[in-house]
């Protein structure tokens, strides 16, 4: 068994335990993805850049900020097991469709501007 | 090595290849995880509870939502690539937390509502 | 004088007087937007659409999330504000690019689903 | 009439029109709303500061900003309208709270810090 097939066990079994799997319906979750991720945002919004470097983040940030990735990846774990989503053959098949869209251009970085 | 620890080198590559690495700031990274959790709450915005449900959702709609799952968990991995975070691990601590803060209660569903 | 000026005024003193305004650069603006407009979703993602619905939702309920459409509102104002941009004519504007993009359909639902 | 009522109504009847008054329940608005506050901090996540910054920003940049900023807007005048919420005086009632919560100290730079 896969590590992220573990970590969709264990979620799984957190929310049955308390009766939340009713409430984890697709929508609800996508809702939930969206709050967790503006919550991490919210975490960085006001640093510096520098600031929220990974050599000047402060410890405790830094361990704030890990729980709020984790609030988005339980959701995230959750939506794959009720959709039955395969969440890393998925990232792979993404991968592989950005790779043709966004090819590695050589010796010309500008082709390479992601904005 | 883990899946996830796979998945990170994968998405690590994918971004250096392309010259990327240098925009993939925890802040910006943060704004991106917001950017993708907003598309996968577009995807499913207007459909009623039931056509979003696993059992009626198309298989086509499925496919583009697992997509936006996925753009989510590759600006994730890479998050915790950048800020050396282990996601798993990150995750278990937030559920233990969570144990905490969200007791198990027997016979009383109302203590159980999230809400 | 407009009532969205008004806002834009009342918001930028009360930022000013705390000496906030070398936080609210664009982009640390909207990623408080996304941080604010994420914790508008958590307000109603465990809710049912009628426990969500206007006849339902409970007065204290409906004045919290009142008061989260007020933070994204804030600053949305305080991005306008740095920016120069006039809300409502971008808003007119987009209706406008809206109404071509978006023909209105007479007798032919199907043709005006958004999904 | 103030000018976010002009704009309520002119918001409303697009949807009107195009039979999409339906689609607008408390939890959709909210779902699109955090979907186009992603799309807003999806234009600027890969740029520098500097490039963001009102003075640097293309004219181009610019405008599209401003129309994902007209689209946060737009579900947010709906969702007010849908609620029965008076935008300006939740907007009001938020920083009159907020004066409370963060009051101005004068001569202590630290105090007035938002992170």
């Amino acid at each position: 068994m896969t590590l992220i097939d573990e970590l969709i066990l264990e979620t799984r079994d957190f929310a049955r335990r308390r009766e939340w799997l009713a409430f984890h319906t697709p929508k609800n979750l996508a809702m939930a993805i969206a709050g967790e991720a503006g919550e991490l945002a919210s975490e960085l919004r006001w640093l510096t850049p520098e600031e929220a470097s990974p050599e000047h983040l402060s410890e405790e940030r830094r361990r704030d900020v890990s729980w709020e990735m984790a609030d988005v990846f339980i959701f995230l774990l959750r939506l794959s097991d009720v959709l039955g989503v395969d969440l890393a053959a998925a990232t792979r098949e993404k991968m592989t469709f950005n790779e043709e869209r966004f090819p590695v251009i050589r010796g010309n970085d500008a082709s390479n501007d992601p904005r």
